[in-house]
């Protein structure tokens, strides 16, 4: 079994000059789930354990785990910066720690390591694991600006939301999980059910973390409830709201959004509106939707550890309290 | 006979969301000199005339030769942030016509697209080339970061200049001719002598560059002359003239690099003193060292039409007034 934390902690960026390096290290070792590499490594596994596979398959596939690892933190190097995020994981963003200059320029260097890591993929396997990290990187990019544009409508759909998040979060998990299980030598069918789960989890795990901002435990959710009502960000909770209240609790929710100044008193109002309009059970019924629909995938493929532990994350994503 | 312009022309960038396309648009559209894909391309055509080669090796070499244009204008986009330039070509920089954030994304999606163009380079050159490519992109952020950590330096020495420019400037150079070589077909030793050409006549240029910026006649120039000076930039012209000067003229220049402000009094002072060093000639021999250097390897490679326009290449970044 690959421990996946020693692997990231064994990149070497003891190099010249630090300024640029340095970064890329404090970054790296915030921590994090570790969840796009732990998945990929999952999907090697499943499909090694399921069939009559060579065991390097496993190992074949950590410098793709480890390019998605540091593909994701290059995407919040930036995203932070774009964000003006002042702290990450408890620790200060890099474009706080040094300046935005330096969140920039590391932060294309770790996209340069992400193909460099990806570039020991196994020759005969390379184009295609190429092709598809294109796609998800473009993905996610997309996805990055549709939600910038998210902000400047006045009332994009539940649908617009679904695409959106689908980019920004779920093709990433998506591909972790089909080039995983793809250098393990997943046939197309497998590829294609590892591909779904991910993307299903990924929305899933979306959808939760919306609801949390609203309904999470401040002392197990770690960071403040409300935050999201506050700036008026468009969650599928707003926009559930939004699609289905009745005129009255309507106009009294875009008198709430009108107010730029954040208080309790409007988050206590907001969550009051979503309480009587259900918004919850709604939100949390698409989620279960998506959940279900990522364990039918397990579903298809070749059961054993790796597929049960597939299976309870899937479920430990949707009911989780942070 | 490839048209560089015209196939850069032809890339796509008609697709969703506007946001992050038209940008990529817009920066490739303000065209520039196309130096890179030139270089590929005229270094496919060496090789494929030189020997009984496929003649469709040249075709193969445009993804490559487009890629390391998109890169290029991608180092624009970030670069013209970091140092907060208005204009570029003549017109608004991205982050000026629409915002720093764009330019950041934008940037990040044409890095993207730089190896989405690589990823259809034929199969069996693809992981020497994607190696070579990452490297090379690796050089210049590394170069980037040199120059930034160079402006905190009292005096860096030429040595440390030199190896400055070679990475931020180049590689990219040198690695344009040897993708394009290889991936025609050059063998090993032709590899070194590309690879060698564009090394050389990189420092060349970027020397050259420098020294127009004191130098240039501004009629032809196309920017006011003395904007390093001004900044108190650390060109090969001031570290020269910081090396060789006497401990009079060493004293008169530093007093020059305390002041804040700038104006016409002190760019003709410095220059002044850098004509009494004798500063021009000596960056002269330097650059002139490496346009022949530059041109000595042409001599190890089949000579033919493309050889020929790669010596008038040299020749006429030594000479350009502009």
């Amino acid at each position: 079994m690959i421990d996946i934390n020693k692997a990231i902690a064994s990149l070497n960026w003891q190099k010249e000059p630090r300024g640029l390096y340095e970064p890329i290290e404090y970054a790296l070792a915030s921590g994090g789930k570790r969840l796009r590499p732990t998945l990929a490594l999952t999907a090697a596994e499943l499909i090694v354990n399921g069939g009559l596979i060579n065991g390097d398959a496993i190992e074949q596939t950590l410098p793709a785990a480890l390019a998605l690892e540091v593909f994701h933190n290059f995407t919040l190097l930036h995203d932070d910066v774009m964000d003006h995020a002042d702290v990450r994981r408890g620790k200060e963003t890099v474009h706080v720690k040094w300046n935005e200059n330096t969140a920039i320029l590391s932060g294309d260097q770790m996209l340069i390591e992400a193909y460099k890591l990806l570039s020991d993929v196994p020759v005969d396997k390379l184009p295609k694991v190429l092709k598809w990290f294109n796609e998800m990187a473009t993905g996610i990019c997309e996805g990055q600006q549709l939600d910038v544009d998210f902000e400047h409508m006045s009332q994009p759909s539940i649908d617009d939301y679904m695409h959106m998040i689908e980019l920004k979060t779920s093709v990433l998990l998506a591909n972790a999980m089909r080039i995983g299980g793809y250098i393990a030598g997943a046939n197309e069918s497998q590829q294609e059910a590892l591909y779904q789960y991910g993307l299903h989890i990924g929305l899933a795990f979306q959808i939760q973390d919306d609801i949390l901002d609203v309904y999470g435990d401040p002392k197990t959710f770690g960071k403040a409830v409300g935050g999201d009502i506050c700036c008026n960000k468009k969650t599928i909770l707003l926009l559930t709201a939004l699609e289905t209240a009745d005129p009255e609790s309507k106009a009294e929710l875009l008198q709430w959004l009108m107010a730029k100044d954040c208080n309790e008193e409007k988050i206590a109002a907001v969550t009051e509106i979503y309480n009587r309009l259900g918004v919850r059970a709604s939100c949390e019924t698409v989620m279960e939707e998506h959940t279900s629909l990522a364990l039918a995938q397990l579903d298809r493929l070749p059961q054993n550890d790796a597929t049960e532990r597939l299976r309870e994350l899937a479920e430990k994503l949707a009911t989780r309290k942070s």
